[in-house]
């Protein structure tokens, strides 16, 4: 399926083309790319780092027509920090570079493999998807992140970034292409559309012959544009509705700094505590004292009946509140008369990203890990720990709430695909 | 999003309100299925096995409503021959059930875990997708098998068969329901479309908030058909235009028997070879051997320039020939230079299924593995190797053409996910 062009306005069939050529160029790329040794990827990815240092006095020049014109639009003053490509933006950017042409290539790596019966060994070799397409809101940063990791992983990239960073995202688009160069690599492994059209969206959305996955990011008003668009798959990532749960066999000392930690360490991440669940039979002792840590660091509290007669200052939940993600110092609570009680919740309530347990039972533990149908399911850690460097991975393109291939935080792993390789000496079938 | 009413007859609203009622019931049975034990589902699938010899007579019964109809409708007698629940047939299901209930369940299993530094253990377990709906053709032994592998993975599964199978899947649809109670599992873990309304395909197709993933077994039409309208992920098997490559460094009596077997096994599977490839080096000496073998066995044969120089018998081959996967007893053949000639024709022409590289060099043969950037890639090995059980998955649901999730044959391990499970004592971020 082609870019389909939706207006016969020589404007739309030229922008068509334009992601079409986009999308060929891509393909042609991603064939180098594959088998690109990592020492070629490592490279490139150091040349661009060297490459960000040098060209500072350029990319802020540029950054700054982003940063004038987000004033004159009255952006807010945080949205325009976002955008800011201050040295210290930059030096984050030339670390997270290094870093990743650190990284061990996952490239052509293979699984345990098997013998058959008939002498035939069969097993998996890890390669790169092909071309990825991300389509992303203002921070310039993701331009870098994103090339880097589907860089190292193989894959060529089409980086579709927010229109306030127009002119950076174009600046970083050529230190970037400068640094494949250097390598040896071809420019359009990685290349960044040229216009802030919106129209280009859709067009990368559907250009299912020339991208194989489409990694949005950005707020749900972009995924769900996306959702309904798309006919190349999407490594999305919705909702994190995350849920405590303070069972009745907890360490209320552990249970209290678990919770607090979930729900105060940063509000506005995916993996905050939204709701949290505590057993009947320790509510009485865990909730006033937790209650009143959140009270002071300024939480703003909503609960079920029982929750509110434990704490005055509760508001009452409603429907509404177990199922929204505030991102905000805001907690629902709700009192439960069991684990099954909690677990119900959240089957009923949570978006599957991750829900946490606290208990010293190792029944209740286990029964927990195995039954929450969630991305992520933890036994005594706070939720806030969802987060691909936490887990290990090194780097994270984001965190999947897909059921299927990546789900949960993706690191270069998630960027691969695995390919089945069978080595015999003439054996036949039949 | 829920099933659209495309028309506002009461027949299709009708038709809508079953279809997510059907929907809603199979993501509640889920919840169950999700954590059955294995042995309630390995029990499950014994009972379907006993039913189906117990309830012969009723089955055959329905069965015969299909068989009068697809004769009077005119059916081709192979296409009858398939829709038949012969003794042989049902014997066959029966023996699939008892292996599927024997193997061990994919459910549960974990990976290999890491600690991180600060204690914290961190690993993925295996479990279910979901909600499988299932969209097939005429085959009733489809909806046995679908239903035992999404079973034994703990997946609720929806089943749309054809028409021409309507009674028959019905009935069978039947007996697995009455199997599965007999295990004490919820009767909607595996539904039967009750209807032969094709408008229902496109219902399943955008039933997102119940079923996880859509897999289409059956012709291109079908799934270009889903491929077109789908919101709901797909897992689908697309063609396999298959290549089968005779290096210079070649054993020759293992060419021949390899390229034979690949082509003549099976006509008819997708992993039957479409194009040779032959080096210019050994094409004198190989090729007028082979084709003799070919021809032998009733194989067109169709050649570039240098092939038909050989084999006089050749017809020309175009570029439709290179593109086609015929499913027949007719083979493209091409001489190229070398290897990279012969990857370069596998890039352009490929399905991206099945190749093979017969060669006794071992720098050849691992490159070929390692650059063909096709689902399976051989060493030395006919292509109609392409299959789950003789790569050892114990079963297949189907062969993806998918390059995300599941890739190549589709076992049990392809219909279930990994959520990520991390243990910790209290630990705290930040």
């Amino acid at each position: 399926m082609n870019a389909p062009v939706t207006d016969t306005s020589s404007h739309n069939a030229e922008l068509a083309a334009q992601i079409q050529t986009l999308g060929q160029q891509a393909r042609q790329a991603a064939r180098t790319l594959m088998t690109a040794p990592g020492h070629a990827k490592a490279a490139a990815l150091r040349a661009m780092a060297a490459r960000l240092e040098q060209d500072k006095a350029i990319l802020q020049a540029e950054n700054a027509k982003d940063l004038e014109a987000a004033r004159n639009n009255g952006l807010a003053p945080a949205m325009v920090d976002r955008l800011m490509l201050s040295d210290k933006a930059l030096k984050t950017m030339i670390t997270g570079l290094l870093q990743i042409a650190d990284m061990p290539d996952p490239v052509g790596s293979q699984t345990a493999s098997s013998t058959r019966p008939n002498g035939m060994r069969v097993g998996q070799m890890r390669v790169p998807i092909g071309v990825i397409g991300i389509i992303y809101e203002s921070r310039p940063n993701v331009t870098i992140d994103a090339a880097a990791l589907c860089l190292k992983s193989g894959n060529a990239t089409i980086l579709r970034g927010g229109s306030e960073a127009f002119h950076s995202n174009r600046a970083l688009g050529a230190v970037i292409q400068a640094g494949l160069a250097d390598a040896g690599l071809p420019q359009h492994a990685v290349q960044v559309v040229g216009t802030t059209d919106r129209a280009a969206v859709g067009m990368l959305a559907t250009l299912t012959d020339y991208i194989d996955v489409i990694i949005p990011r950005g707020g749900k008003g972009l995924i769900a544009r996306l959702a309904a668009e798309a006919r190349v798959p999407l490594l999305k990532h919705l909702d994190g509705n995350c849920h405590v749960y303070i069972d009745e066999a907890a360490d209320l000392d552990k249970a209290h700094d678990i919770a607090l930690n979930a729900k105060t360490y940063r509000y506005g991440i995916c993996g905050a505590m939204e709701t949290l669940l505590v057993h009947a039979a320790v509510a009485p002792k865990i909730l006033p004292r937790l209650a009143q840590s959140l009270l002071d660091k300024g939480v703003e509290l909503r609960g079920c009946e029982r929750t509110r007669a434990l704490i005055p200052q509760a508001l009452p939940a409603t429907d509404e509140d177990w199922a929204t993600e505030y991102l905000e110092p805001i907690l629902a609570i709700r009192i439960v008369d069991d684990i099954g009680q909690a677990m119900d919740h959240i089957a009923r309530w949570s978006s599957g990203h991750t829900e946490a347990i606290v208990t010293e039972n190792l029944h209740a533990a286990t029964q927990f890990q195995r039954e929450v149908d969630s991305s992520s399911v933890y036994i005594n850690l706070p939720t806030c720990f969802a987060d691909g460097f936490e887990y290990g991975l090194g780097a994270e393109i984001g965190i999947s709430t897909n059921r299927l291939h990546a789900r949960g935080p993706v690191g270069l792993e998630g960027l691969t695909t695995l390919k089945w390789v069978l080595t015999g000496d003439g054996q036949l079938r039949g």
